[in-house]
């Protein structure tokens, strides 16, 4: 791949971003959009001729890697057939996408309703939930990240939540299970897993279990930190559910879609949720698409009385092409597997290797082409490199270490005093061991930042 | 246009869609979604050679029609490009999109935040607009959709709204102007205006003006029924704004990109809002996109402080292409004109026409290419052909009208007692006569009904 410079070009972009494009979770005046000619497969590029190796799959969703032949093809075919369709009609690429994303879901969730995105398929989940159940409230994890709708965002547990949360949305947090800070003073995997089970059932207890139709977690919480699960944990929780009759929510917009080295997380623990939400890696985002995947139980609410939500471009013709043809392709081309493979071989090992000699790394966990390094001041303290929700100066550690990664040509995600190792299913293992490489080089910045 | 049938591939299509395609709004095993196979321009067809003019251009979103070559050739081109990418970078397509909408809106809504539809674009409008006052409530009209998320079906004023709302969302419904039935016993236009201007402000004044972020309007009222505000109405709320204090958000969704004949239906009433809400006619739904314009003062407001909002698939590459595609043809094409001077010299003319030979026609309203026919028992009491929210056999004379119409080769939008007229904005002469003898067959039937 060579790229042809041309920065006149990149500033007439990045002139009309500033003039014009209002940016998401962002001081409109501070920022510096980085403007991008080009990408292909794991790799992007400026219009300055420098490339990054994208170990973010840009917001943790192109599963795939960037401009995967066969999808631009059917994207293309499908836009010159029928680019859009009006959602009350049957279309073939709606119902083929349907039943292809059915027969990769876990149990009986086979039927699916279809969203723009993540956020949506969490708001349609939580209705779907509330009125199935007929309560009011939902349990969702401090550590999780949600959406940015309104819905999605009450039960999100981080702070991008607290401009928006009025505390009147009927949503109660919890701590879900995180053995490297356990909110239960637990010193082994199996302790942080009954204690948690622990805290959800005494929380269920005095919330009242008859006031609850959901508890929604992302199975393996992403943004928040990739905590995995202890094995028992998923089980313990869908235990509960039953147990109470509460709406079992598995949010799979992240880790779904091959991310763990499976089709989806719920697969690594074996657990079934009545309701599974989906979007990135559904269709590598390609064109905007999410959903819900619904069991048999929840849809037959809806059989005779009408489910009350919907949306314009729901199961949009050209999004549901890319899905089929992006599942079809991860299928035939082993994506699911080479992330199981590449992040066992590859990254696992070299992430260890790099904790082993670098002291800002505190912890490192993950599965798949799913991975965080918990950066800290300290080893044995734990204390973050930054303090929760830092900016600015408090943050610099942070971006000194981002600054690193970029100037090694790898663009890394960095979220508070974490990296994370998400790069697409479909990276080789070459290409993984270049972005160790430059990870390496940034760490050592890092490292200029303990104690 | 000839169309091969191939009733086996429709009866697939459909048999995978009552399998797993879980559909908006809808009792799930009552439906019986029509398999679509093509369309093109105002046309659609299904597998068995049925061929159906659009009168309801999907969801009122195909403003340029289905198949425009020039749009689909610009999606195939940026899927060969650059399909998607992360919203944090400047990309070519996301900042002429952005530029190219900021060229057409009213006064200085200069700032486009991308959503993926209608409903998270209110979301974020009402989130902006509660931060920049810092206060709690929002004022919406009762006869409003504003989508079918948690927040966005807390605003709408139509059955839609009660499974979902709790009455805690901090929102305030208002009754807006609607001659046809007035709320404020008004006899003209005039009178409509001026009362419905004195409610609105009684109602600020006892919810408390310091208590309130934001009025939310569609600038007509689209799925509600295409309520033309009498002129002076929306100048008369945004001095009201201006007065109290409280933001103006316009909807314009439905209304937007040509509908009316003009760019924006504030066009039509030289108003400029606050912030105004798109989706649909940006990019005619060819891929899902939305979004707010922003005015320069609640930009500033987001200038050094974070806008706490956000989504993936803000900015979609694939979307922007296909809305610069699309502003772009209707500026070429003169599809703004042509909307306007086929709703004035066919559409309306003939609508009057119908009107005054079938007794169900209780009203004709509307302009450019946005009608509603309200059909009535009897002209007199104007009660409605059939009940608020009707269902199953209450609803019948409404079906057989619906029925009726598609027997003749037409598709209509049916909502409650009424019929729109909203065909894309690109129809031609020729299209809107064979409409409306289609129209003219079906709301015989319909008079059937009447007493
Ligand atoms: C687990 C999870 N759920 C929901 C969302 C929201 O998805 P979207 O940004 O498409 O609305 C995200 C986005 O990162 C996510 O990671
Ligand atoms: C005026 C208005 N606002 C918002 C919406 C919601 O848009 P979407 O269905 O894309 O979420 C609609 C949809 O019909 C609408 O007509």
């Amino acid at each position: 791949m060579t790229h042809q410079t041309d920065s006149q070009a990149g500033a007439a972009v990045k002139a009309a971003d500033r003039a014009h494009v209002f940016h998401s979770w962002s001081a409109q005046e501070l920022i510096d959009p980085l403007a991008v000619a080009g990408a292909e497969g794991s790799y992007f590029w400026d219009y300055d001729g420098n490339r990054y190796l994208d170990f973010a799959s840009g917001l943790v969703y192109t599963n795939i890697g960037y401009q995967h032949p066969k999808v631009v093809a059917a994207i293309q075919e499908q836009a010159a057939t029928l680019a859009t369709f009006a959602p009350a009609f049957a279309v073939e690429a709606r119902s083929e996408a349907a039943r292809l994303i059915a027969e990769h879901t876990p149990g009986d969730l086979d039927k699916i309703f279809f969203t723009n995105g993540g956020a949506d398929a969490i708001e349609h989940a939580l209705r779907m939930a509330r009125i199935h159940t007929g309560r009011p409230k939902v349990l969702s994890a401090y550590r999780s990240y949600h959406g940015g709708t309104q819905q999605a965002v009450n039960v999100t547990g981080d702070p991008r939540r607290w401009p928006s949360d009025t505390g009147t949305a009927g949503v109660v947090h919890f701590w879900a299970p995180y053995l490297y800070r356990s909110r239960f003073y637990a010193e082994t995997e199996q302790q942080e897993c009954e204690r948690a089970l622990e805290h959800l059932e005494t929380t269920i207890a005095f919330e009242g279990p008859g006031t609850i139709a959901a508890i929604v977690l992302e199975t393996i919480p992403g943004t928040a930190g990739i905590m995995v699960p202890p094995h028992g944990y998923l089980a313990g929780v869908r235990e509960l559910c039953d147990k109470y009759g509460i709406v079992f929510v598995l949010d799979e917009v992240m880790a779904g879609f091959g991310r763990t080295g499976e089709w989806f997380a719920a697969d690594l623990f074996e657990v079934t949720p009545d309701l599974m939400t989906f979007a990135k890696g559904v269709n590598s985002g390609y064109v905007p698409l999410g959903g819900v995947a619904i069991s048999g139980k929840i849809a037959e609410t809806f059989g005779k009385r009408p489910y009350p939500g919907g949306l314009t471009y729901s199961g949009h013709p050209l999004a549901c092409a890319a899905a089929v043809a992006t599942i079809n392709v991860m299928a035939e081309e082993g994506v699911v597997a080479n992330a199981s493979v590449v992040g066992a071989q590859v990254i696992e090992p070299g992430l260890r290797e790099l904790a082993a000699r670098h002291p800002s790394v505190g912890d490192v966990r993950g599965v798949g082409m799913f991975w965080a390094l918990e950066l800290v001041k300290n080893r044995e303290t734990r204390e973050p490199l930054v303090p929760y929700n830092a900016a600015g100066e408090a943050n610099a550690p942070m971006a000194a270490f981002a600054a690193a990664a970029k100037a090694n040509g790898l663009w890394p995600f960095v979220n508070m005093n974490r990296t994370h190792v998400v790069p697409p299913c479909t990276i080789t293992e070459a290409e993984a061991k270049e972005g160790l490489a430059a990870l390496d080089t940034a760490l050592s910045v890092a490292d200029e930042y303990t104690a």
